[in-house]
């Protein structure tokens, strides 16, 4: 089959490689009918993740047809359209006892893509079957679909739910990609008072728009703490988003919080932050940090396919699957071609 | 009277100074029966505070007795023995409103001996009496219930609620000075399977047993994120408890700390520590900072009055009042002279 | 003055009664601008509430300005445009202290319109002024601002909160009366699946549709149980609200409930019911039952300043002060006339 | 291999049966080293669950030693010592993933001794063996192990952590046999003020006294309601555990809470409740019903290796396997008998 191989930092191509088989009983084999690349994949390239080896074939999101399942499998037959979620779990474990499957102690955790073969590819091997993949109902697109696979659990789990996003809430949301997009969309579900966009880019602010953000503040020409302290009292947010992943947009998020407020950490950071303590340790903030764990998927997918989360919205290229690194070059520069999630389909 | 007073970086005395007035209708006064001194009084004196004005009478913990009250007080009356608490509360803005008393917006919060004149005197002026004292039960001794206007409340709001603290948890407490010591017996009300005190000085570890830590770790001497990974199948702790106030010290809580784990911040910080979210992004962990709020006071008095707690054991050393200088110097050096808590009395 | 006096089960007049004046220092005057009716009101009387005595003036909700203030009052000021809650609150004892105002041990708690004379007045005595009314803001209606004296934190707190509504539930409210439709409309902000309406009379279930459920049931003609089974697999709501306050209609919840989910009781009951604890202590049923605390009341009025929540829909019918017999009379018979409620004016 | 057998209400014997056999590739075969009775089997044998059939072994607790593994097992080996629990858990549906094993929909929850063999036995066959077992550290005994396998978890999760005790906590236990003294040990764990244990039978009042209730009530001689108030100022217990299954103790916990309180039900019920609405709708109470999910298992199994419960106090009585009708006479008999727990080993 064809697949997208990292060949270390710089280098990946789409090339033959063997057809992927089953390894273990709970294993199953699936056709990869719709995948997508995410930031992380871009990280992967940049060499920021010295563990994922040369050879690995990348991706951790996909719909697709089982062809294959191991004899242990119980929940999943061939021939069933499943979404492939980023994260897999043992189902046994300390962790995956309590929902904490991101955490995964048996194999599971964040593997496809990442420590094994992933999801850009014509198949993929799936561990665990059983408790890493979910059907899905028969009215709902392949492309929606795929949004549950990663970005939107990530930003409802990590974001809304971590930040304990209530109703009348002021939510700030720094970083206005495809994951900050989706806890903006996941914090609306909570009916906050104000969501505020908060990005460099004009571009993502307009997007950010479309999914419910109702202020947006572009940081590079504004001060964005005077302009949330000034909706709020002098207080600040009630919670902050990090959605960027550098130390710069945690460090603002602990500056639009107000006391007593959460800072919720959503994204993948290479540098550590510095954290005001002298200022922070009498404010009553929360900080939380988090893997998707994705037991909020269930949930999810009800709601994509009762259409009540707009999941195609995120949508914004296709590309066949053999224009994989057509794909990566739009995707790579989302800040000009304004792409927020692109869509591969055979 | 006499007080402590405060005249700018390193310079204190006990002089004299006016008798306090009334100056609100919902203020009372009270006669001091026992004072104390704690970390951040020195923190003052250091100079680390400069919104203290030099003329400050210092101190924020009492137990006393009413001798006048304003004509709007209501549930205080002449006479009575009362805890003056280290948290004044107007008892109507936001915050009083969900127990957040320590962020009072209405002129309360941590006041006393800050933006105030404090307890370290004979009489104190109390500001929004109703809310920010209570009525000690009569067969509790004044010191145990001094105990009570902070550190006892603080180690367990700050380090052990916002912790989270559970039944069979492994819970790692940095600092055993007398806000850690508090944490570690707070936690004991939880029946965690293990409390791991950790500090520098064996004086203080052995004081930690005293109180309850079945496990002691001198980081000076012992690597104690090996030795809590030993005892956790290379996890970490499910809680760690900041209770220094330094960089290192909070960020060997986050080294402390398992996937999914807890670190409660209690330290008073005069500087930023590093957050490691190049490792921590992926760990879910929750991180707290706080003020204490005095939301459990009233339960933590209960069950001092019914000496479920031993507050008794905090105390080392006593001093007449007249003597407040003396104190001081026993207190500041804690190290040597293994004071954890003074007591002052008339 | 004029105001609607209770004379006994069965009678009532709008007569003259004197001025109320002030009686404690943290008391205000308000002159009522709008007020409206319960059904809490047609229950006393009915003779229901034998603790109501004859003399009282009725009503528990109004919207009106201050025209005096005791002397300790400090955050109301004569002149201004206040809400007067239906629960008042000493804002010192134990349940204040806790958020739990509906439950007050200072003499507070329901008792305007019930232990002391009430909001169907012209003028009205509040107790507690600074912790029982709330500041209006100049953009809002008066009767807008009225839904929030009581029946809009009730649905709240005790329907939508109490039960845990969250994303993705199945939410069933039973009884479409004023408060069965403020549970809905609160539900709404949680993004349930589905928000079932189940009632007797066809109207309140068209109104339902009004407020955001997606679905009715005529539990008259329909069989809910089995209604709501075939919605979810078999299992049942993951809440159940009851909004009605007859014991059929508690146990129809009971009913309507998967293994795990939450009945929240809102209904004001005269009677016992029937718990069927041969079949549900093996089903992980959470029951609460609830007074409004109002501790949700300034969120609530924030939305409906920002108009995220559409107060003036609730609005059916206008009369005069005047005219409060009139009132009482479309009031009572709902099911004809329509009424949700009726707002009346000077 | 022998067994005990069910043969209709009332009839039962210790028998000659066919070995159990591997059915499903996650299956066991464990050897029985202990085994016990509880009072739900005394219920069956009443006749009060139909759905019992004839022929069925009972007995739904047990330690023994793996002898085969089906296929799929993943992490229980032939020659393992384990627990096996109650409740069977599939593993991967919907409750399984929320920890809510026992209302498993996958084939699991309460099913050993009851929808399938049991483990009254000298084998058992255990579903799903890799989440309905679990290895026990070779320190422990086999009989502080089994009372693992349903009343520590079971009082623990259904009395304690439903009714939600807290520090500061008076918590009243209705009930004191063997699931109401795991109750009391499990609400010792957050250090309440007071646990009042309250039956009909002195014996078992004074064996709760030594599982920490610190207060005892007779409510055949004693007002329950009257001392419990008496205690609490007139308000009432925070938390009431209903632990016998019958409408008059239910009853009589619904009495005992205080406004905000929790009732935490654990009794098996044949027959429903009154629900006294008519004065609980406005008294803020939580009622929570539930069968045993094991959640806690791995927590109390830490707890109880390091012998921070003392298990070995709920057995009262040891017999051989062949001996079981023995036993069950002893058991039947509790009140004359004193038996807590008894134990069967081969």
């Amino acid at each position: 089959m064809k697949a997208l191989v990292y060949h270390g930092p710089g280098a990946k191509s789409w090339e033959d490689v063997p057809d992927p088989e089953l390894k273990d009983d709970t294993d199953a084999i699936v056709q990869v009918d719709a995948t997508t690349i995410c930031g992380t994949d871009l990280h992967i390239l940049k060499g920021d993740t010295p563990e994922v080896v040369a050879g690995r074939i990348l991706g951790h999101e996909a719909v697709g047809t089982v062809t294959q399942v191991g004899p242990a499998v119980k929940s999943v037959a061939v021939g069933e359209r499943v979404l492939v979620s980023c994260i897999s779990a043992c189902g046994r474990c300390r962790f995956c006892r309590e929902g904490r499957f991101g955490q995964c102690l048996g194999g599971g955790g964040w593997i496809l893509g990442y420590m094994i073969d992933g999801t850009q590819a014509e198949y993929v091997r799936v561990p665990f079957a059983d408790t890493s993949t979910y059907k899905v109902p028969a009215n709902v697109s392949d492309e929606e679909i795929l949004m549950l696979a990663d970005i939107l659990p990530t930003g409802y789990e990590v974001g809304v739910l971590n930040g304990k996003v209530s109703p009348g809430d002021t939510v700030a949301v720094v970083g206005a990609g495809p994951v900050g997009l989706s806890a903006i969309s996941g914090a609306k579900m909570y009916s906050p008072s104000h969501v505020i966009a908060i990005d460099l880019a004009d571009a993502r602010l307009e997007a950010a728009k479309g999914f419910g953000a109702d202020l947006t503040v572009n940081n590079g020409r504004e001060d964005a703490v005077a302009y949330v302290k000034g909706l709020t009292e002098g207080l600040g947010a009630d919670v902050a988003i990090e959605a960027v992943g550098v130390p710069q947009s945690f460090e603002l998020c602990t500056e639009l919080v107000r006391p007593g407020g959460r800072v919720a950490n959503i994204g993948v950071h290479g540098k550590p932050a510095t954290l005001h303590l002298e200022s922070l340790w009498i404010r009553d903030v929360t900080i939380t940090t988090g893997l998707v764990d994705t037991y909020s998927t269930p949930t999810l997918l009800s709601l994509v396919a009762a259409h009540q989360i707009d999941a195609n919205r995120f949508v914004t290229h296709h590309f066949p699957l053999a224009e994989m690194e057509a794909a990566y070059d739009t995707f790579g520069r989302a800040a000009e071609t304004g792409a927020v999630k692109v869509v591969l389909t055979p």
